[in-house]
């Protein structure tokens, strides 16, 4: 029987591919003939598909940020919840969650080559420190130097996980969670009840 | 008439040449071919010279940690100094710093595909972690949870690094020299003085 192929579910499947392959292979595995032989489809799909590789990369990176985002929805629609258990599904403390990350942190490195990358990203990344930026205001979380403490949370969220993927002895699960919950203790107690 | 090509200097020339060429364009320019065009050599040459891919890489993080740590050993030589300014040599303030932190981050996405490279690195960041938490307590400006001290101060140091790559707009020096400030000035406050 022919595979039924709605050409947006199959579009997703190949996104999930190429996902897939950067969060194992790391940005070497990047190659048009790589991800199509992974998604089992051909360059000529990708390229019709895909305007280009920076394209093809941004919707990786979309895939990656809302599958967080929903993630992290999913935490805050339960009223009880501590503002330290929404940002902690921000690091990397499970397969999917370190997929994510790595997705992540090969875009960065990315960008560094492909500069019009930056522009889709910085909007993106104000939506999001808008949205933590609310749940902090309206939790009460933080009355002052509100900017200032979601920049220090952002960036140490960053750096949790970036440590996590380069050096994942050291920085265990319990290190990345002691390690985000002292942050809070002295920025931000009340994240902590 | 003929260069004189003494090989340790020219081997630190190729390196450096590699190491340029990921700041500048990112992982993707890492191949032995871009690396020799760069550095104005052969593919043998570099082949003598390194075993592997691995290898190279490994030789470029190498410059780009030496060069961090001579820096810093050059600012803590001061016995005034603070904290704060010995710490901030490890933010992307200037194009040098820039171009080592970029180095980092395309190591940081390489070890994805790379598992064996983070081996050498955690020896080197094991290493790191002492000389800063020797000069932490030496100076006495934490006394309880050093090691959670310093964990989080590197995390933020690569978070905030991490963050002007991909966010140079937002994260301006201004943003970065505060964010570390705040942080310290509610973690440490002696580090400041």
């Amino acid at each position: 029987m022919p595979r039924v192929a709605d050409p947006k579910v199959r579009r997703a499947e190949v996104v999930a591919a190429a996902a897939a392959l950067i969060a194992s292979e790391g940005p070497e595995a990047l190659s048009m003939r790589n991800i199509a032989d992974q998604a089992g489809c051909t360059i000529g799909l990708l390229n019709h598909w895909f305007k280009s590789k920076d394209d093809l990369i941004e919707a990786v990176l979309d895939q990656a940020a809302t599958a967080g985002v929903d993630r992290v929805k999913a935490v805050v629609e339960n009223p009880d919840v501590k503002l330290e258990d929404v940002v902690r599904e921000f690091l990397p403390l499970d397969e999917e969650r370190s997929a994510e990350l790595r997705v992540w942190l090969v875009f960065w490195a990315l960008s560094i080559g492909r500069p019009t990358l930056r522009r889709g990203y910085s909007q993106r990344l104000r939506a999001m420190r808008e949205e933590i930026t609310r749940e902090v205001s309206e939790r009460g979380i933080v009355t002052k130097d509100v900017t200032q403490f979601i920049d220090t949370l952002m960036a140490m969220l960053d750096g949790i996980s970036v440590n996590a993927i380069a050096e994942p002895d050291y920085w265990t699960i319990d290190r990345q969670t002691k390690t985000l919950r002292w942050m809070l203790k002295q920025m931000a107690p009340k994240a902590l009840v």
